[in-house]
């Protein structure tokens, strides 16, 4: 399996390389950015010796909100509404977009030593969300949050800065980053707004990333509102397709789910947030018996608090075995392919599996671990004993962005200190008065 | 805050210590095993340098059978009664002390590596765990795990090797072995057996380690045969006391929580274990809330499948809270004091908080990585971000175990390569054939 070339970029070599057919012990080619070899240990630029470690694709974190990063460890443990009054709106008032690109330059750091290689972000300034991407290396479907709260003048201003960002950064770092229209959610936006999102996606051909049925809460007041759930108003209004990317759905109805697959939603689930914030526990095995597009999220660090991908696979395994008192629920197979494959499908990325002619999106897992010992089943040990921190590689679209644990593209240290003091500044700011956002 | 001394064993300095008081950025001292002085920068043997990290006590894992660690990663995702009877006894079955003794040391590796220095163990061939705890330099109470089945000869078989490893082990490695007797569960044991067991236990004067309302089966099972849930029964035979630890205590009603309460018995909460068998949510808030001592526990690497405290304290937190939709549930506070305080409290251990005259078993966290940045509250990013991967330094008994990542005591490449020849070897011969312990 190959496609022409004498000379290709990079070879990995010496590890175990995870294809669809398992693992096998061959060499793996890149050129131009694709995976362009499997078998053969060819010529190339670059060789990198993956040192008995599992070649995998690169995880994808489908749900984000990247400047909050600088929140994380900011406040916890608090009621939802005293949460978001006291404590993220006012500081999320004082953000800029210096402050979104330092978060985000941050929390791209985390990811790359951690194995992401692709995020969906939504939030705001996300020109410096963008910039951080561009910086990076990493891989990025990005979309500005729109809240307009039914406000006329308000739906003016964020559909443009939405279609700002979409005009400005779509196919922007070499094609990395990708862009969606993000409307923050159906509480936070009118119905009539929602309908004007979806004409400017169909207009501009970009997808649409949301939240969706997050909380209890949330539910109670669409049905209070409109009589139905959010999903059945999103549907009667046309909202739904296959470039959505519905972020939690927590709170579903069978009905709701039948409107899902119809529609071919993608959704993002999020177990670790929607178990620290008490939001409740996405039915995630009834979405897969059902064939729908379930991938993996961390959410934002305020609510999280890390980007660690490795963690949410196992997270996601544990919760819906106990939740359903089963212990075949969600394989550790399955969690990988949430954080793979559907994740590449979520986002619409050629990425997402070791396979030639697929972007080259790769880390490298250093298995030479006390807690990877002994090795019975590697996808096991990948999902239920794996952090973040047994990630020695990264390569993103062909790009070695760490390798054997040294950072190549950026300044950890410089990122540190700089998300260090754009927090201290941030607080003072916010300990001088004014609050909440909306 | 200081005891009498000149010169002392070793200094950390440089780093933020946690003492009852909050962080300190004082200098602690720690002589003849013992934390010495907190303040004052005095002269010592060894200086080490915590470089602006989080100097804290070491973590404690209540429950865990560390002779597993060669079962990691060989059977997930199946239903109990298969696992058991199809993987986990027929593997069991050809376990001999060696392995016990390599599998034990992989663990205790593995343990000093992600900030672990005392744990509660309970398996078979305890002679293995004992010689691994001797070697590592770590602490732990140990106990040989009965079942006795209603079986006279097997009774008189399991009390007797019971006897034999507390009288050979107790105290042993300079005091940092304790044992306990280790009757297997209630549905394992007969009543009659256990009070023969408290009779030792008094007698000899170590605790009891147990397992205790793990799985509704076990409810049931109890239920049916004794007309009452197990917490009942072993009130009604005397068999509780504040010496008791019991593991698990998932299924526990009201009356039950007031008897644990009243006896003062100790809970070591396995959420992971628990979540990846299916298992069940225990009532920790419920439990905290009577005042009953709740600690923390990875259980076995079959079913957890790290020995990671760390992990263990965030899915504490966030089990809780999406338990009772409630965000408040079990702060990282909480978290953090299960798997310290609580822990020393629940094995009778003077350590659990850097205080002077406690133990000094000490761990230092490198805060100094992207994924613990910024610096907002650090009890919370102990909890909800650091991995057992950030702790550079792992002190027992005074005793450096390991500085700046590098081991001192173990021979890590050894260990490992150890324990995948012994698995490998155990593997050949439950393929031989043979089933099953029980």
């Amino acid at each position: 399996m190959s496609v022409n070339s004498d000379h290709y970029d990079v070879l990995i070599e010496g590890g175990w390389i995870f294809t669809s057919k398992g693992l096998v012990k061959e060499a793996l080619a890149v050129d131009n950015g694709i995976i362009a070899n499997i078998g053969e240990k060819v010529s190339a630029d670059r060789v990198i010796d993956a040192k008995n470690g599992i070649v995998m694709p690169g995880l994808i974190n489908t749900h984000t909100h990247l400047g909050m990063t600088l929140l994380r460890g900011y406040a916890d443990d608090f009621p939802l509404e005293q949460w978001l009054n006291e404590y993220i709106w006012p500081m999320e008032a004082k953000l800029d977009e210096r402050a979104v690109y330092i978060g985000s330059l941050l929390g791209c750091l985390e990811m790359i030593k951690s194995g992401t290689t692709t995020f969906a972000d939504m939030y705001i300034h996300m020109d410096g969300a963008a910039r951080a991407v561009e910086k990076s290396g990493l891989r990025g479907l990005l979309s500005y949050g729109m809240i307009e709260l039914g406000d006329g003048a308000r739906a003016e201003r964020e559909l443009k800065t939405g279609k700002e960002f979409v005009k400005k950064w779509n196919n922007a770092a070499n094609g990395r980053i990708t862009t969606a229209y993000g409307p923050h959610a159906p509480n936070t936006c009118s119905p009539e707004f929602l309908t004007r999102v979806r004409e400017c996606s169909d207009k501009d051909g970009v997808g649409i990333h949301t939240h969706l049925a997050e909380t209890k809460t949330e539910i109670n007041e669409m049905k209070s509102k409109y009589g139905m759930s959010p999903v059945r108003l999103l549907d009667k209004i046309g909202f739904f397709g296959p470039d959505v990317l519905a972020a939690h759905c927590v709170w579903l109805s069978e009905g709701d789910i039948k409107i899902l697959n119809k529609n071919d939603v993608k959704v993002a689930h999020n177990p670790t947030s929607n178990m620290k914030l008490g939001s409740g526990i996405a039915p995630v095995p009834e979405l897969m018996k059902d064939g729908i597009t379930v991938a993996l999220g961390t959410d934002g660090c305020a609510s999280n608090n890390d980007l660690d991908m490795f963690r949410e696979m196992k997270t996601t395994a544990l919760l819906h075995k106990v939740h359903k008192l089963d212990p075949t629920m969600i394989s550790a197979r399955d969690a990988l392919n949430m954080a793979t494959i559907n994740g590449a499908i979520a986002l619409g990325i050629n990425a997402g599996e070791l396979a030639v002619g697929r972007k080259a999106d790769i880390i490298i897992v250093d298995t030479n671990k006390p807690h990877l010992t002994p090795k019975h089943d590697m996808v096991s040990h990948l999902v239920y004993c794996a952090k973040g921190s047994d990630v020695s590689t990264c390569i993103v679209d062909g790009k070695i962005l760490m390798e054997n644990y040294e950072l190549t593209m950026l300044n950890e240290s410089k990122i540190m200190a700089d998300a260090e003091k754009v927090t201290r500044d941030l607080m003072n700011k916010v300990e001088k008065g004014q609050t909440r956002v909306i």
